[in-house]
């Protein structure tokens, strides 16, 4: 169909001003009067909406006149400037055809829905402005953050869902079975018969593809994944999901502070790219959603981000104890209020925490000459927290298995992961940034379920 | 750390010649004489290597002469023309540091090794010529399709994994589960006590996020998703994967002829983008894997796609039906042998095949005027057959409904996507592209478990 779209004639107006042009949309509101009718239209491309008038020459004036908010239509009609009123233009109508009606149920009228309320309807809620706003946004920063790698000749790697080892030791996973669980075989030991499931063994849901990831910068140099991991944690927050995206960077030759250089420029590309492909939402947003979050992000693009290790934040937070529920300690895991006090409070921009005690971080990070911390960096947020953790990786074979003898990790588990150290290694980094919490970060959003177009929480999962 | 890659020296080369830069990367080979090697270099970042020279004057040269393929380097060296030879240029070594040796037991030495060797050890073969150039040119044409559709503002939406519903009724699914599976916990009727289970009800793992990506049509009007599907089918096939990637996009207010204007559109785009972006693989897959890709892939982007209905597309072929070991009639589904007689033999073109019968197609494709078709269309290719399958969807909340009530699909279950019809209906139409079967198209890889990194099949769930 040869509709022109409301984007089209925002960005492009000049080509169709006082042109005959038909554009499709839905009803946002409409009013009349006797011998004249305005719709104010969507048609989803924009964030701003199209005003439609219409006279009471068409003959299907009263039928018009009688729509519900939500009917879908198509419109014939020139497109006029209008220099005295709010909007730059409008649509002088000369036929509206009904392409689908809206029942008078509509849940979506014209007025202020929770935020609550519009999780009930995830089907519905990308209808609304805020989440018009929202998803545009999440689609916008996903492409920017391809862009980003591939301007740098990142290799985009699909690492698996479905995994067979559970790598991180990180617990809590989905399991995939094709086993009927009204019935599971056993076997005569009485344990459950895998032989007999879809892959002949138990396999889960990925909590990482970077064990994976790593076996690919180990051939191509830079790589990063883009993809869904899972967690069966059974948190009930606004910050939690069972099923979110993730990026994961992984570089060859790259060592810790390759690593932040490579995420101070990631985040600060993908804030820049927001902002000049989405102002109208981004105005929005710290309009109505996070008072002031133009000015935070701005701040971001103008500064370099601080350095920190975590003995030194340490030291800065524990004269502040009184103020956290927490008391920080040298060992101690840093919590949200710490992370945010010191982002928000101290440094007042993004700060990376670096070289964390080695018993509160994963067992492939490399040991510091300290033999007490590792190579960790978490890069921490005003309005957030941590948004980004990574590491530069352990790559010498007997410094990783002697760790992993520590942790009681089985060699056999890992036999891929030590190839590496054992078939040219190099000193490599890498880092994950959970994406959802890069869109909270960005649209100030609040609660996680209102940046996902399907959340999947403890006990939920509609549609 | 500040290394020029071998990407950079190929692409701009000027800015290098004559100057010392220092380089990582991979031993491919190395061959030494009395007074000087040759070392040929990977570094991972372009398909062609780079020559290295090195000399007895330099301290390390008889502990250099002795490394193994696949040994980690980073050197230090003047880039030098030279004319005469088979590479444009070398580096003149000063300098070369071991990172990390190589094991003599390393598994890629210099020779040829099967596909099916090279499945057993995944995460190394992408250090070979062969997976380089599958994985970097997968890696394009993810991208390109994201370029493809931003460049469109098509709107990229992150449909669900974890889903409650089996809602193409397709039959083989993977369950994902948190319960015990070596103790289900049992309701006093004896059934499986799903109020245990993480989302208190049964939930698989998503066969297609096409439901889900319509209800953001309707809200955005063009979205497309990019993401993992799955299929627990027991097919041990070159062209089955239980794990794979789909592509879907979704466009309100537009038609059969639009959905196949943008699946033409698409797939010429990808074509060009990886004939643009890697001229070095797509020689390498004509050359070595599969001989007269390029020109089958420029017949490609220099014809218009052939039309045919699937009535019309019968006829053809029943005359032909000698040829065939499942002979073809009206009514019966197309299988591989007749898509590719189609486009191999009598179109030597893609062509796309529309109007199919009802009866082997999806609940939701809309009903032509004829009462025994429907608006599907599948688009076949030379080499692969069906390559997309698409339709218009069914936009009539009655007409739908009927559909639903004759293959006895529960309405309640279908809550939400009957809404879409009851709200603002339009006329819409979508498709899904297999990710990996257009992989192989591009590449002309056979086996899917070749253009997959970490491939997932019957009985193989690896690393």
């Amino acid at each position: 169909m040869d509709l022109v779209t409301v984007r089209q004639i925002y960005k492009d107006r000049e080509q169709y001003l006082n042109k005959e042009i038909s554009i499709g949309g839905w009803v946002r509101s409409l009013r009349d009067s006797k011998a004249f009718g305005f719709i104010v239209l969507s048609d989803g491309t924009y964030f701003e909406t199209l005003q439609v008038v219409y006279h009471d020459t068409m003959e299907n004036f009263s039928e018009i006149s009688k729509l519900s908010v939500g009917t879908a239509l198509i419109i014939k009609g020139t497109l006029v400037a209008t220099p005295e009123a709010k909007q730059p233009f409008e649509i002088q109508a000369t036929e509206i055809v009904v392409e689908g009606a809206s029942s008078p149920d509509y849940p979506l009228q014209k007025k202020r829905h929770s935020f609550e309320y519009l999780r009930t309807i995830s089907h519905l809620r990308p209808r609304t402005n805020t989440f018009q706003a929202v998803f545009r946004v999440r689609s916008l920063i996903a492409y920017a953050i391809h862009q980003f790698f591939q301007e740098r000749d990142f290799v985009y790697v699909h690492t698996p869902l479905i995994t067979g080892s559970d790598c991180e030791g990180a617990g809590e996973m989905f399991q995939v079975t094709t086993l009927d669980l009204n019935d599971i075989p056993k076997t005569d030991e009485g344990k459950v018969d895998f032989s007999q499931d879809f892959f002949c063994k138990p396999t889960n849901l990925t909590v990482s593809g970077q064990l994976n990831a790593e076996t690919y910068a180990m051939a191509f140099r830079n790589v990063y994944t883009f993809g869904p991991t899972f967690r069966a944690e059974n948190s009930n927050t606004t910050r939690h999901a069972a099923e979110f995206w993730m990026i994961e960077p992984e570089m060859a030759f790259a060592d810790l502070n390759d690593d932040m250089e490579l995420a101070e420029s990631m985040l600060k590309y993908v804030i820049r790219y927001v902002l000049e492909h989405a102002p109208e939402e981004m105005s929005f947003f710290s309009q109505f959603v996070d008072k002031g979050l133009l000015d935070r992000l701005h701040n971001v693009l103008n500064s370099e981000f601080a350095h920190v290790t975590y003995t030194e934040a340490v030291e800065l937070l524990e004269k502040h104890n009184d103020e956290f529920d927490y008391k920080v300690f040298w060992g101690c895991d840093l919590q949200t209020e710490h992370e945010r006090y010191l982002t928000e409070q101290l440094f007042k921009k993004p700060v990376f925490v670096t070289d964390y005690p080695k018993e509160i971080k994963a067992f492939y990070m490399k040991m510091n000459l300290d033999n007490k911390t590792v190579a960790a960096v978490d890069c921490l947020v005003p309005g957030i927290g941590e948004i980004i953790g990574g590491s530069q990786r352990e790559d010498d074979y007997d410094k990783l298995t002697a760790r992993m003898d520590e942790l009681g990790l089985k060699k056999e588990d890992y036999q891929f992961y030590l190839d590496l150290r054992k078939y040219g290694s190099t000193r490599h980094a890498g880092f994950g940034l959970g994406f959802e919490r890069c869109v909270m970060y960005l649209t100030g959003m609040s609660n996680i379920r209102d940046v996902v177009p399907f959340p999947r929480t403890v006990n939920n999962c509609e549609l």
